[in-house]
Parts: C-alpha cells; sequence; structure tokens
C-alpha cells in the first residue's frame, strides 16, 4: 500500500514510527514542511525534516523530542560566550554537521529536495522524505508589539515559538513565500498516486498549513482518488504538545478537535477530509464532526509509545477502508 | 612602547606569547593575514586570525598549533558519515563556535574588523588584533595537474595545504582580490604610528606576503619612522614548521634565511628590512645579509617554550635599538 503523509515534525515523526510499526511494508512517503526552514549564523536549518529523518533513522533524542541523541553544545556554548549574536536556537554540534551539509549543498546550487535526498541516504530511512517546496518558504508570526511604531512586529515563527515560547500575542500567521513556490518534486505525484492520504496529529497551523498553502497542493488532496484521514493534535480542548492553542485563534480556528477538523473540511463539501479521528476525551464530538461529512471516530489518541501509536495507525487505516466502502 | 606586528598564524601566535612575556607593558597592535580566510559549507572562517586569537586568549590547542582546546569533534564527524560533501578541513566544535559568530556578524553587514572586535573582547587579549583588510582576499595555489585540459589547477591556499598537504607541484601563488582591496581601518596608521614594526617568523609567501601586498601596506612599512626588524623563518635552509620550502620556489626566493631577507630587502635600498635575525646553524650568513645592507645577527630562533621565545623577542628589540642609533 502507498501512504503519503504531510508532516510536520515531532508529532508526525512519532505517527510515522507507529505507522510503520504496524505497516512495516506500506510504501511511505512523507511530505516535510519547510515553513519552520529557517538561516541561523549563515547555517540552513529544516528543524522538521530533520526532526522526521533524526527519529525514522535512529538518530533522535527521544526524550527531548528534536535533535540528536548523544549531542554536545560546545559550538553553542562558544557562541554563548561571545555574547555577540542572538542563541536562542538549540543548536547541537551532531546537529550542526546536517546542516553544514545542507547550506554546503544549496550552495553549490543543490535543490533542497536533492540536499534532502542525500542527508537521507545515510540514515536509511524506511520512508522516501521529501520537502513540500524547494523553494524558499518561511513562515512568520505577526504579534502585537506595543514598543513598535506599527503596534505590531513580524518574526520567523522559530523565534516566535522557540526565543518567545509563544508566549506574544498573535495577530496573524503568513507564510511568507509560498504563493511564489511550488511544490518540490514528487509531492504532486506522491498525493495522485497514493492509496491512502494521512494528516499526523501535527499542528494545522503551522505544520499542516503551509504544506497545504504550497500552490497546488491542497487542489492535488482534494482530487486525490486515495481516501484522507487525519488525526487531531487537539484533544480535550488542548494540543496533545506543543502550542497549537496559541496558534488557533489566530487563523479563527476552535481549539477543538472538532474546530480543526471543520476547518481542514470535508472532502464532499470541497474541503479535505474524508476521516477524522477523535481522541475518547472529544467523543461527544463525533456527532458534530459527522454532521460536516466527515466519517469519524473516538480513540486513544496519546502517543505515549511505539505501541500506543500504533494502535493509532490501525484505527486511521480502518477509517481508511470504512471510508473507501 | 608601541609595537605593530604583522602575523601569519602558528608562528606568529607563538613568537607574540613570547614577545608579551618579555614585554608585557608594550602596546601590541597585530596586523593579522586574512588570505588564508575561507568559506566553507558557508561559515566564513579566518585561520590565522583565530589561532592568534585563541593563542593569546588561552584557548587555542597548543599541541596541535591550531583550534580549540577540550575541542569535540562532533560536527565533522557527522559531516564525514553523511559523505556528501568534502570534509578535508579540521572543524572542531567550539571553532564552529566562533566561525558562526563571525558569519552571522558579516551577515548582518558589520564588517570583518567588527566582527573581529567582537570576538576578541570575549578572550581579553593582551594586544589588539586586526584583519589586514575588510575586503574579501583569498590565496590561491596554482599547481600542475596534468589531468585538467590546461596542465594546471587553481585552489585555496588552504586546500593545497590541508587536503593536499602541500603535496603538489606550484606554479604561482596569486592573493586573489588583493588588488582592489583596502586597508583595514587602523592598519596604515597602526604602522605608522609604531615605536616598532616586527615581522614574526611567519611564512613569507602566504603569511607576510599577503599583509604587504595590500594595496598601501607595503609603502607604509618602507616610509614608516620605526625600524622593521624580522625573524627568519627558515632555520638551516628548511622552515621551523610548515612548508615554505614548497612555496618560496614558486615566488623565486632561495630557501634560506639570506633568501627570504634579500626578497624582502633593505629599507635603505627601497625594500622593507632594517634589521634581521637568523639561527646560530645560518650564522655564515650574517655576512652576506649586511652586505645587502640589513643589520643582521644570528641567534638560538628556535620557539621551544615561551622562554626561548621571549629571549628571540629580546634580541629582536635589541637589534630594533641597535639600527635605532
Amino acid at each position: 500500500m502507498r501512504i503519503t503523509v504531510l508532516a510536520g515534525g515531532i508529532g508526525a515523526a512519532r505517527f510515522l514510527r507507529g505507522l510503520l510499526a504496524h505497516s512495516p511494508d506500506a510504501e511511505v512517503t512523507v511530505i516535510g514542511n519547510t515553513g519552520d526552514d529557517l538561516t541561523l549564523y549563515g547555517l540552513r536549518v529544516s528543524p522538521d525534516l530533520d526532526t522526521v529523518m533524526y527519529t525514522l533513522g535512529g538518530g533522535n533524542d527521544d526524550a527531548r523530542g528534536w535533535g540528536r541523541a548523544d549531542e554536545s553544545w560546545n559550538a553553542l556554548e562558544e557562541i554563548r560566550a561571545y555574547d555577540s549574536v542572538p542563541s536562542w536556537f538549540g543548536l547541537g554540534d551532531r546537529d550542526i554537521g546536517t546542516h553544514l551539509v545542507r547550506t554546503a549543498m544549496l550552495a553549490e546550487g543543490r535543490t533542497l529536495s536533492e540536499a534532502t535526498a542525500a542527508l537521507t541516504a545515510r540514515w536509511r530511512l524506511p520512508v522516501r522524505l521529501i520537502p513540500m517546496t524547494d523553494d524558499r518558504v518561511e513562515t512568520h508570526v505577526v504579534v502585537e508589539d506595543p514598543d513598535s511604531p506599527e503596534g505590531r512586529r513580524r518574526m520567523h515563527f522559530q523565534e516566535y515559538w522557540v526565543r518567545h515560547h509563544a508566549s506574544l500575542p498573535v495577530v496573524t500567521v503568513d507564510v511568507e513565500g509560498v504563493r511564489d513556490a511550488a511544490p518540490a518534486p514528487g509531492v504532486l505525484e506522491a498525493i495522485a498516486g497514493a492509496d491512502l492520504l494521512l494528516l499526523p496529529p501535527s499542528n494545522p497551523v503551522v505544520s499542516v498549513g503551509p504544506i497545504l498553502s504550497v500552490p497546488g497542493v491542497r487542489e492535488a488532496v482534494r482530487s486525490a482518488p486515495a481516501p484522507v484521514v487525519g488525526l487531531s493534535p487537539i484533544v480535550g480542548g488542548a494540543p496533545v504538545r506543543g502550542m497549537a492553542d496559541k496558534l488557533l485563534p489566530a487563523i479563527g480556528v476552535d481549539t477543538s478537535a472538532a474546530g480543526v477538523a471543520l476547518h481542514l473540511g470535508a472532502r464532499a463539501d470541497g474541503g479535505l477530509l474524508d476521516g477524522w479521528l477523535v481522541d475518547e476525551r472529544d467523543a461527544e464530538s463525533v456527532g458534530r464532526i459527522r454532521e460536516a461529512g466527515i466519517t469519524a471516530r473516538a480513540v486513544p489518541l496519546m502517543m505515549t509509545d511505539v505501541a500506543a501509536t500504533a494502535a493509532m495507525a490501525a484505527v486511521a487505516l480502518e477509517l481508511a477502508e470504512e471510508v473507501r466502502r
């Protein structure tokens, strides 16, 4: 079975590990969000691609959730000792090795797809990981800032997320450059040729949102022959992890399992979803989601370990079969 | 006393440590060679500036001669594991921290002088270290290469030196970009305002040579009111360390203490030197150097430890007084 997954970072990577545990023989293509990509000290960093790569390649620090296992932090310690440039981003030494290879390949004129293929080759990934686009796209957040002349300030999503811990009031989220971006090679084909399209429990605003906003991608999902099944990243009115509750209001979406489902919309109704899994705690919302034309089911959605996550993947596949019939 | 030193990397850094041990109250300005600077994986690296900075700041690995003490090599290990880009340059994790700060500051539009000032501030250097120029200048080596269509190949000096261990036959050495470069702020002033100008035992082709080739610098040294005293980097017909013997023939200079002195030339004769120290083993060349109009003396020139190096500095200062009278 060919499964295509639209993936953010940590949540998606964990879900993929469960999916592969459940369906080790599936041909999985992961379309990775690159809206989080940023240039730090000249290094081109792709946080979501790397989190998926490290996690599925066995190089991730699972306790931390991101970055490399057996990591050292000497370069960052030095950057801080110089006290001349910002140092809020967690750049480990091994992780820097990845960024240096990517930066060097991009400087040579290779595409992000080519750099990603070279990087993932080393990790012998059980999936094909491709970026959503080879064009430079960056998710920016506009926040309220009474100290600035305009009363607001624009910053990279990572700066908002990591440096400010999502503590600033968000006015809007803007995926800068995405209107002029093209899907990377293989993206539209992976959507059109899939037997199943999955939306893992990733942040709908800054993980799945940027992927869908690449011109052609949303339409490709809408018109794909395969069923589209998603898993709610919101459980009991709050994000399972991360801070999606800070961003959903900025795009006018209710922070609830049903709110995200209705935001993505029913395929029958011009939206994206055939099926949607919510957590048991949100069972009461199943009726409302079904009324909107989306097949829904309430099951445990906490990715506490690989077995629990594999069980979630199993239900997502069941729901897809139900939709398909 | 205001002493200005034209400095390369390891040899100059060791000499400076001896000079400061002998003359702790001297106001020393170090004009550093930036011809060795290169861009690696997007990082802007200044090997000579960093060697002087680390050595005088107490952060150098003295056994290795270059790079940071207590260094780790995790980023480089990862780069090698990816096997997608060259990895011949010794980039330690702590050292990478320095390069990241420099690269970030240059990307912000700061000059190399400003970046160097910010970096050296952290190390509380006992000297003022300034780059020879803020313009991008790179020492390239043209080597014989029977496999290339032109029969020769051009490469960065560091690639020739570190990657190929100076094993390729050199046709010419070219300081690319230097004709259009300007001395960095303070360079000409430090030369004109010095009480003594010193040329440490640095490579005359790729360390001192590039500094002198920055437009205005050679003339400033020639017309400086202070005496100019140098120390031979060649002892007994071979470089004390490094591989200057591979490069001197390429610029038509005899690999000997006298050869380098005559190449730099007597100030009285339109050259650069008032005084020149040779090693005891080269005592027989003193007469020939004096005949050329350069005051010369033969003393031990091996920088085996700080005390031996301080003694060398003491003799250089004596020679300067002798010249001054």
